[in-house]
């Protein structure tokens, strides 16, 4: 059995030698000195570079810090690209209530695995991986068996970022504006071959939050779906609505998105300017999901909807806060929900998806030095549609 | 053909008459007086007495008035009992926006038929008939076709109280405080014998503003079903529930109703006394409605309801504005929706079926002098659980 174990061991090493060698062949020299040795050291903490926010100021700058060490479930990612998401404006800022600083923001993230745990049978060194807003979660409770993580029942989910996180030196999880990422190897999303790093990160988010609701309203060919707030996860909802054969209604303020829009897939944009833009549209759509990121004339958006259909708020306001006239809704008779990301499982299908139907975030690469202006173009609603970290520049 | 109409004239007078005879037994002589002037000048206004708003302070007195002339197809109401809900409370201090003053409130009206206009086939005077929040409405939309005159695509409906009305003296609709009430005899309710007029009224509105949004979501029996609010709509809706074998949780912010809400049928009733009140029933319902008509901390009560599931709003807050968590509303993944009255066969469906089922209000009489008295404890919270104004006191 020793002897088995052995011959076991060697090759599992010489595998996950020669693919980290093939991996490392497309990264940096300094990437590759920082990787080995992180290979020597394992059992020590990992070392990071990453754009933290030191207060809520909403600006970021470079922080080093070390991440846990690589358990026997991990896998560590070398990031290569990580996505700017409105929530990480909102939680550094502590919109959604008070923050621990330094605090490393990103939630849709995408590298090469480095190593691997020695449980670990989902990666190999050397494949495309990405995580996006979990890294953990208790896994034994009825949501989590049947791959609703985010709903986990027992601990609740851990954030990519800010969440308590024991095993973090820093006390709490710490994101993926950095070169490198720990986390449990069931957290982390195969990215197919047939779809770029760059081009898979904002599927994370982005794509999983509209993704997952849009599936569980069933859309289907025909179906008048209403997108509200075109921004980086609007534009993922049109595309991922229009390709499920959905006619797509969507809604921004920013006439200048038009053209985009309308390459998207979208049949019709409006462009709104106060409640009369929304009259033609009453109680004509079967869907309606809202990306839009703060308080808003919700009601107006709402009356799109047909009587008994729903309308999904993703979009997440300062503090969560929503105003919803009740004589609205006792007319529009809509139904009104909210809905968070999606599990693993589910994040994984829109991975996949949109790898398959080439469906790809419209996306702008920048350096790390530019993250601050990034920021306040995505507040501005300047974006088009997703910034893209292009992590070696951290 | 002639001698044919003459004759039908004739019998109709006689059976009008005989009736009326009928019913003036059970009148006091006054009311035989001015029934019997009304009897002589049906083409012109209708004088009424009634207790009328004429201002927004909330206080009430009396106002002498016309309605209009009854018309071919009105039938003329000799009021008998008027209840209070507190939407009339809501609506007369302009909570719902500006309104035109004097008006007379009251949309749980109870009596008995009076006189018919030529064209009337569904009463006959001496019947027992009810109205509740609507007199009118196109009768030629979809809507209307189908039973759901309260949805009416045209013209909206006009509601009992402050709709503009063409045909009234007023220029609005004039409510149920009062001695008598011209309506378009589709809008009129028939009471059933087997139940008497004072426990009819408060189903007009109460009983169907909670029967059709529990109808409409199909609870069935062993159904979890949460009641919030335990006022007039609340105490309705928790026998409503019962008798179609739901099991019904109260939440109430009144210690003093506990043993009441108990005979009602409920199987638990929750003092919310803080947010910890909330915490053994999160994600445990099956449905849950809410009758509270201020604004108030939703989301703990939205919570309660299990994934997926429902919640209905029927309680009107000021301007109608909730605030709405969407925190909340990503995790707990209920439906949140509003649902006004129920159109005309619904409400007569749940006159039939209390009347059946022997489902009462628990009413307490009152003079009209006590009526600004009445409103007072029924913001105070002190109503138990309908005032109803006995009009002979008007």
């Amino acid at each position: 059995m020793a002897n088995k174990n052995n011959q076991l061991s060697r090759r599992k090493f010489i595998e996950q030698t020669a693919l980290a060698g093939a991996a490392l062949i497309v990264t940096n020299p300094l990437q590759l000195l920082s990787q080995t040795n992180n290979f020597k050291n394992m059992s020590n903490n990992i070392k990071s570079r990453a754009y933290a926010a030191k207060d809520s100021s909403g600006k970021l700058s470079l922080w080093e810090f070390e991440r846990r060490p690589l358990g026997d479930n991990d896998i560590l990612i070398d990031i290569k690209y990580a996505s700017i998401c409105h929530s990480d404006i909102h939680q550094m800022k502590g919109h959604w209530g008070p923050q621990q600083y330094p605090q490393v923001p990103g939630h849709e993230i995408a590298g090469i695995v480095s190593a691997v745990g020695k449980n670990v049978t989902k990666f190999k060194v050397g494949d495309k991986a990405g995580v996006g807003c979990m890294v953990d979660s208790c896994m034994e409770c009825e949501s989590c068996k049947k791959g609703e993580e985010h709903h986990c029942e027992t601990t609740g989910f851990t954030g990519t970022y800010g969440s308590p996180e024991k095993s973090s030196p820093t006390g709490i999880s710490q994101g993926g504006y950095s070169n490198n990422l720990v986390v449990r190897d069931h957290f982390a999303i195969k990215i197919p071959d047939n779809i770029d790093l760059q081009h898979a990160a904002p599927l994370l988010c982005a794509g999983i939050t509209t993704y997952s609701p849009l599936m569980h309203a069933k859309i289907k060919k025909g179906d008048k779906v209403g997108v509200a707030g075109i921004g980086g996860l609007g534009h993922m909802a049109i595309q991922l609505a229009v390709s499920k054969g959905a006619e797509v209604y969507a809604f921004t303020t920013s006439a200048s998105k038009v053209e985009d829009i309308k390459k998207f897939g979208a049949k019709e944009v409006i462009v709104v300017s106060g409640a009369d833009s929304f009259k033609p549209w009453k109680g004509k759509l079967d869907y309606m999901i809202s990306t839009i990121p703060y308080a808003y004339e919700m009601s107006s958006y709402i009356d799109c909807v047909k009587p008994y259909g729903y309308f999904t708020q993703v979009g997440q306001p300062v503090n969560g806060e929503l105003t919803i006239n009740n004589f609205n809704m006792i007319f529009n008779r809509v139904n009104f929900n909210g809905s968070l990301i999606g599990g693993i499982p589910e994040t994984q299908e829109v991975v996949d998806y949109c790898a398959q139907k080439k469906i790809y975030p419209q996306i702008q690469l920048i350096k790390a030095e530019d993250i601050n202006d990034a920021w306040e173009k995505i507040v501005n609603k300047e974006a088009r549609y997703r910034y893209v970290i292009d992590a070696s520049t951290i």
